[in-house]
């Protein structure tokens, strides 16, 4: 058992993990608030698609409580407004809109309750997307571990572990499970600028797991493929298009590219709520742009002269005809992507 | 003018910018000792190929000058001891070799002579190195500033700047000549993990020569390739075998297939002291492992958990078929590049 939690509910307030602080200092927040869940989404206390799904139902299930109305129109209306805010937080993970989707729709499904009954049922709505994401995640590991082997040298990017996720891990995940399958083998970790998840996060994780790691510069994943010394890549999304094009933390699609050129398996590990079947490719998934400061300073160490122009996207988009396979909970969607996801869409979990 | 200098020799003292301070303080160092001159090449207060060149003939200049002897003998002696020791500062940039070599061979030409003629012979030479790099870097710079459009979106890595030079720079000096020829452009310059010579040294550079640049995390030059914004890529190098194999700071290699992989062109900017005749190709281009604490930590700021591997290859070599062209002072070397190397070799200044 992995002795923390990256996001709870306990006793109608959210218990969240700072994780801007880690691996320094293992800083719990209780957020009663759901202002504060949104800034604690869009500052990145809590990061990763999946975490972001979560934390944005809680969100919404703290609004709904604060909500002093007996109108149960007036209440709809309100919990509609609520939930518009906690989807501007942040705008390229997908799960953030699915979450608050279906906490919306718990609403619309019970036109005729009481206030109290509905905020009920958003307060235990909220706790089964967690625990659906725990289930999901262990589901897509089992599908996702035969693609590690024993001995390999696995190559991660970003936080893709408990952390990012409701409990288990995407990417991270599925080494974890590949792990306790008993297979054993040692994993790179790029580092990920500007904001260091690889660094900070994964590593913090894989050393609670006990899986064996090396913390690496995002430009040496390069070096080490060529040396032959990646056996295969896993990543996480943030959001999928419908043909398979994914959109992840900014240093994907180098990799991706790298992969191809080297011959190295490239794979993406991500819930079926990832994708985005509204979209038929990745071109118009929206990309963030942060503040150029995250680039050009690392807590209180200033990285440029001042004043200098930083570009800062969050996020690039992996076109599918780069992807091996797209690892998710009803199984691993391979080339070509398209057909594949098509039939895993249909299929039964 | 630019109003610094990264190294310089005054009143029998070696002149010396701190550039582990840069860009937040302009301090120089002023160095007596070649001892002093050993640490400050280690620990990249001084840093680029053609600039550690210098420091080590700077360097044997001052441990020459330091010795009591009067016998020519002894005098040689010794002064072979303090080029080997100034050698193993590090282990890639040729140029470092190449110096000391040359300040070897002002004594071999003149076995007859005494000691305080070689002394002031070798203060000479080293001056001489400095003064010959300026104008190697400004013809280089002429050749290659062909290679940038008017309009274009130029990507950069590292520092190849007066920082890493005598004075002019290479691939930034061919920056440099293209501005000064009046052709407009702006320049996305690698952040360069993980001692982000690119943020904290390149930008500070194209700020005082007053090229626009935006500095960006080295994991997202890949998207930025695949959006159509890099028109050509320019870099330096440390270390260039026979077959054009070039080794330069860890994340060109990661730059190369992404430029091949984008139809981008990709250059290699370098004084034909670079060269290493001597190596057939790049494998045998012996790469430095620097602390991993480099990457675990910046200045105050701790990266990763305590305890944490990390691999921290400080460069990677860029195999021929990859690179568009050489830039040298005697011309560009372009596909094949062994044809061209071997011809330009033959050919005079």
């Amino acid at each position: 058992m992995i002795p923390y939690c990256s996001i709870c509910w306990e006793d109608n307030k959210v218990r969240l993990l700072d994780q801007r602080l880690l691996p320094q200092e293992e800083l719990y927040l209780e957020i009663t608030d759901y202002h504060d869940i949104i800034e604690a989404i869009r500052t990145l206390a809590i990061r990763g698609a999946p975490a972001i799904g979560v934390a944005a139902a809680m969100g919404a299930a703290l609004g709904a409580l604060a909500l002093k109305t007996e109108d149960p129109e007036e209440f709809k209306k309100s919990f509609a407004a609520i939930c518009q805010e906690i989807a501007a937080a942040r705008p390229t993970a997908v799960n953030l809109f699915w979450a608050l989707n279906r906490m919306q729709d718990v609403v619309k499904a019970h036109p005729a309750e009481p206030v109290a009954a509905l905020q009920e049922r958003l307060v235990r709505e909220a706790q089964v997307i967690l625990k659906e994401d725990d289930t999901t995640n262990r589901h897509l590991a089992q599908h996702g571990q035969v693609v590690i082997k024993d001995g390999d040298q696995v190559l991660t990017h970003c936080n893709t572990g408990a952390l990012a996720t409701g409990a288990y891990g995407t990417a991270l995940g599925v080494m974890r499970a590949a792990w306790e399958a008993g297979k054993r083998f040692s994993v790179w970790v790029d580092e990920t600028r500007p904001l260091l998840q690889g660094a900070r996060l994964t590593t913090w994780e894989l050393g609670k797991i006990g899986i064996p790691y090396t913390l690496i510069p995002d430009g040496a994943a390069a070096a080490l493929m060529q040396k032959g010394r990646v056996n295969v890549i896993i990543v996480g999304a943030d959001r999928i298009a419908a043909n398979g094009d994914t959109a992840n933390k900014i240093g994907t699609y180098s990799l991706a590219v790298l992969a191809q050129y080297h011959g190295v398996p490239f794979y993406v590990a991500a819930p079926f709520s990832t994708f985005d079947f509204s979209l038929a490719d990745g071109l118009q998934i929206p990309v963030e742009e942060r503040a150029p400061e995250e680039v050009t300073r690392f807590r209180r160490e200033i990285l440029a002269p001042s004043g200098a122009q930083a570009l800062n996207l969050a996020f690039d988009v992996t076109p599918n005809e780069l992807i091996t396979g797209i690892i998710t909970e009803k199984g691993i969607a391979r080339q070509p992507l398209i057909s594949d996801i098509k039939y895993l869409r249909s299929a039964k979990d």
